[in-house]
């Protein structure tokens, strides 16, 4: 018996493959679906369905690309109103065996109208495990906003049924296997907790502490942010992603090259906030690799080529990452990085960086400092920055008009990471004089220094 | 925040890395313990904490290695009655904290009297995962017959207030994080879940539903098989095991050299049971590879060096599982294999072999076989095989002369590898007429051919 | 500057990477391409060219599949008269420049008629290393018998001329990168060495003692066996090879399943000889797992599906070794191996086997063997068995009405693995009384019994 | 047979490994050396003896380690007059049998007086390869001046016996398998190509080309550079160096630990060059990754413990590294990086870079900087800068005072990252006003810009 998870870092995506006796199931695959197939050929089992618990929108889903590798079928729910370019349909009701095991539809709708889940029952047929997609999460449910203002409630109201309906009587012993776990843009409030249960959730989930459904609706019913790349993750979840055997590998571009090419494409530079600070190609967007899941999305558009810069000769790793939202047209990466570029005696930029103990220091003499909060609502809300002007880094190409030309600008995010996007943003847009404040607000609060 | 599992397979051993912020602890390491320094590492986490739940004797637990390369401090039960060579204790009552998260040990006696289970609470307080140990399991509880038969209804006794007043009431949502799963020498009936909740095993798990403490005694409290290789692990975990550093690693040897230092030395053989019955080196012990960490500790012996024989020249995976039962004087393997001991002219011996097909039709023409089933109690009980003698695998090596060496003797297991050890055991001890039934019981039981 | 070859094992088939500044080219790659895209993306080098030495015969060219994959532009010689439907042609005189290296066409005709060397000069244009292609190799010569035995002295006239005029006075000093390495079938002679020198082959080859035209063209103007996947690999070659990511990785199938299947497809077993003799699905091909590059191609149908054994449930690197022979139909392999086989109660056959030891006391005993040797020309000539009957593994399956079926048939090569391929032949064409001797020659010589 | 070479990438420094039959010999064996372990079981040899062509003086050679590990004997040159605290002698006239190969003692001396080469035969007898130690490189001799300037021309002209009248005369296709490769310390000159021949450099080395005794002498009799770690280098390749398992690997630090540590320790800091100016521990030593195996031994003290910070959580290469020059106690290293440190609120420090656009606006605008020109006297040699002040970087600790502390100074080098080294150390000796040029003379060279 096999009951692996398989964690697509970044965007904190869960997938689950299920196997008994010579069968197995991919639940919710990730595009660069190898793992599966190679950790189900080693126990000897044949993937012979993949499903979906619903039409994703956060990342490309793997159906299409796994199903080609192994001949399997994929299942989307029978409750969907959606028409998808590929797969069959299971309903509620339904039984999918593997092996000994059971896997028993879920229609448990709220975060989309067709939403399954599935109930994994052991070889005695307990309930086991519950795959609850983007239904329940550890310590938040799902968003209800994606049919707009005007079904909000309803969708909210759908999610409760769901959830306390359906989910919550399967018992609190039962292992919760979530679509996403902590840092994924599909909660704003999902715990830390790798692995949790029906009856942690019960008891600990902010969400179900509101246990009635009207409070419960009050509470989850928020058009929260929806960022520009969901709209083609929905299109290419319906129609079936291309397949990565399609896509050519970025070339390695010498720096002349590179600087050829970055003519009519766009420039993302993965390096850490203090490289890329120093010096970078011009009109480079900052996005520092581990960022890269969550922040891409928002800025890169799709319609142009794109080049990476980073440290060292390895693009793979941001690759697989930009791929899985999607990003096929990478053309080329810097060969030999930053240090080629300068060799090459092309022509870089920077960044003013400043210390907490410096900017600490500036305060004192008196300077007045334009202050850009570009953390989140929530951040903001915690723990405020008196005196700081606020736009979430996911707002700040559209509200740059809002940030002065004229007047030293000084960022901070948390740590100094997203404030490094903002000001490439901020940069490309044509703001000169930005300094951003490394360590950002959890720096500065570890010394002694009044903000203004 | 870090919560990973760590199996060693075969022995069905579970080990935890819990980390947070800088700090991390492991619980019951496995002896090669590269994989914690690892993972620690790359997650920029110290390991500053070696936990035990108990003084082991499965398995050669890795605290004095970890601590050599870690400086992290070993914990023993400070409610052990044991005389620990290494290491300090830890008490119920004392926390443990690591970064945000908090360690609670849980004096949980029953399988030993110092037993100790570790309750860790996420960073908002709540009990989410319960480390047991050989407390309670999916599917099972730990042995209680470690003091003798005298003491074993105290222990049971013990076993009943452990789990049901400690553990249970834990809650059902909270994860159970045993350090054994399916397959361990450590539970007769341990469920092949790979993860489960303490509300599943109270409601699922079969010695549970005796609820009450007479009930559950009566149930428990049982004298089961001590592999001799337990009095060596629980030296080995009392004074601390040798470092690996300290250990040669076996040498290739040429079939000539094989061949001489074979005279001095135990020969184990871990191909498949075709190949080995098909020809042997004279004298070899047979274990299949999947097989050698539950049954080698039952027959090899700790006095002699022991030299390997395997497919390919890549003993490493066996090595290692002979290690985890402290067999330290591994001293080489034969390169090239069997074809190199064959072209070298080196005489080998076989074991004959039969398909069900074929033993079907020996019993259609009258041929009156003595069979012998070695087989666990368990399995015969549940699909006897009439006529035949049975011996489980573990004592066929002390009741040898109950088998007849005048007739043709065919040995049944459940697949036909099990068979293989047997027949090597006996071949060795002189027996010749022994025939292997390939495909075992569940082969047997696919055909339509009646036992006689 | 890069200068690497990569070596497809048992194929003896060697390629190289070559790359300077931010460019590479690749000469002759292997299929499976992935090595190459690797290993110069991680030196920051973009592949730019594939170049070919000639139509290669015995292995799938990957020059379409790294095309496919970087965009490189593929060359074939300029000189050649072949239609190929892929790349493009280039000419000795011109020169293709990588980095500050340089790489000099050289038409070295005789093997092929448009046959290409390559000549390297470092970066102050020294001759370095020149790519021989399947012209000249560690000890022997290519073969000149491709167009026939009326063309034969043509060719190899040819071929003396490109090595005596063209290779041979580069300078002794140069190093020797040819297309194969001991183990090809593109040589009979190759010697071990690794590595060599222009120098080293004018002193030791023993072909190119022949130093006077008309006694080279005697020596080496030999019509040799010709496999029959030859063809295949030919009009792969000259075609262009479909993309593997077209192609479906084989299923795990379980045991019924696999019955099924090998219905209508052939059953290939790359286990060794003792596995396979003791037991193996009815009707399988023996080929051991190394010598499945060297064999399959003798054996194996490209017109029916393929379906695999082996130990384990790793089947890819046998996979990957048949798709290197363009084996693109493997449908599946059998899950759990053949004890999956025996346990689901399915027939299998076996094959009896002798050793060295046994076979001599029967012999001993008077018996009178129909002794079977397929072991190749030279190696009957270098140490003939006296009154054994010679048929060459490669024509076992046409000449087998020679052996007889009335009475024991013992088979030798030179170890047991050759013999066990020959011996699945037989039994597959109804040969039932067949013995492979364990050990083979190789153990024969090294026991004193006399042959008979 | 095997025949393989292993290359310590950043020394330069390579070993071989050499097997046949069962057995297998290494050669100047670095001091990770599981890799000869692996590779020769995997192999299914037996590794015998370890070779040392001469006492290291630039890496700690492995053979205590390797032989600990393997139970191999260690083997000194009979010429040589040191006291060796392990191992014994083989002289020339010796054989060293291998399987069927030969490895014959070549007594070279020059380099040190006992140097050691060995030449390797084939199964045939002939010779094949010949390692040459530190005596023949590609492209350069070794270095002569060890015993000190009162014996360099007796040392030379050693040399140019052991090359003229011992290795030359092996032949023009002999293979050179020398210690060293391009970017060693241990010759100026060695060329790139990373395979030669004895016809390659008897053609091409440009020291060859002094081929009477005087000439050869008075050109290759120098006093080189020594850097400080050779001594160190010396003691333990003379005594043995530890065992790597007695040494605990670096911790993982909060940022905080770190800053406690660093007081009395030397931080190392091996990130690339703008990020090591953007921000660093204050005191930080500066040397790019793939820099730390030839700098480190100039600047990194033996005698105080060692932190190290790098990108990433994954020190490891740079541990290796360190312990390939016998750097054994590292301590401990920044966990989450510089961003952990800002962001614990710690004070950095930065230095100021240029680009070279932004340089020539400078000098346009009249400003006269101070130059100092940190590249070897080679390159200063080859392109000099007008009106720089050269100190190469082996030298910038203790000429420090030739550097003003009352002016800017603008450091050029290469590329950037030798300057990045120097200013660190300046920095840390109080040097404030300090820029590295971005692209050193290399990006200077590529715009057009007059240097003043």
């Amino acid at each position: 018996m096999l009951f692996q998870r398989f964690e697509a870092k970044g965007l904190a995506h869960y997938s689950y493959l299920v196997g008994d006796g010579n069968q197995a199931v991919v639940i919710d695959p990730q595009r660069d679906c190898d793992v599966y197939v190679d950790t189900a050929a080693r126990e000897g089992l044949a993937i012979t369905h993949i499903l979906e618990t619903h039409r994703n929108e956060d990342y490309v889903i793997g159906s299409v690309e796994l199903a080609s590798q192994t001949g399997a079928q994929v299942l989307h729910s029978a409750h969907d109103e959606l028409d998808y370019g590929y797969g069959g349909r299971i309903a509620e009701g339904e039984v999918l065996r593997v092996g000994r095991l059971r896997l028993e539809p879920l229609h448990t709708p709220g975060h989309t109208l067709g939403h399954m889940g599935y109930l994994l029952r052991d070889p005695s047929g307990w309930p086991w495990v519950v795959f609850t997609g983007d239904a329940l999460f550890a310590g938040d449910v799902g968003r209800c906003d994606f049919y707009g203002p005007d079904r909000l409630e309803e969708m909210a109201g759908l999610l409760y049924d769901s959830i306390f309906n359906k989910l919550l009587p399967l018992g609190d012993g039962v292992i919760l296997a979530p679509a996403h776990g902590s840092g994924s843009a599909c909660g704003t409030a999902i715990a830390e907790r790798p692995w949790t249960t029906i009856g942690l959730e019960r008891k600990h989930n902010a969400r179900l502490q509101h246990a009635d459904k009207a409070s419960f609706v009050a509470h989850v019913a928020r058009m929260l942010e929806y960022p520009p790349y969901f709209r083609m993750m929905e299109k290419l979840n319906l129609e079936g992603a291309p397949l990565l055997s399609s896509i050519l590998p970025p070339k390695p571009l010498s720096a002349h090259e590179f600087a050829a090419e970055a003519v009519h494409a766009r420039v993302l530079d993965t390096r850490m906030e203090l490289a890329f600070t120093a010096a970078h190609v011009p009109g480079a967007l900052s996005i520092w690799h581990v960022g890269v899941p969550g922040w891409a999305g928002w800025f890169v558009p799709y319609d142009k080529p794109l080049l990476l810069v980073s440290e060292g000769n390895d693009p793979w790793p941001i690759v697989r990452d930009l791929r899985r939202l999607g990003y096929d047209h990478i053309t080329g990466f810097l060969s030999g990085g930053m240090l080629a570029w300068h060799t090459a005696g092309l022509r870089s930029e920077s960044i003013a960086t400043v210390t907490v103990q410096r900017l600490c220091g500036l305060l004192d003499e008196g300077m007045e400092p334009w202050i850009l909060d570009v953390r989140s609502e929530d951040e903001v809300r915690h723990t405020p920055i008196p005196g700081a002007h606020h736009i979430h880094l996911s707002h700040v190409q559209e509200r740059m008009s809002e940030v002065p030309q004229d007047q030293p600008v000084y960022i901070f995010c948390g740590s100094g990471l997203r404030s490094t996007v903002a000001a490439s943003l901020l940069k490309r847009g044509g703001w000169q004089n930005l300094t951003v404040v490394l360590g950002g607000l959890e720096g500065w609060n570890s010394v002694s220094c009044p903000l203004p």
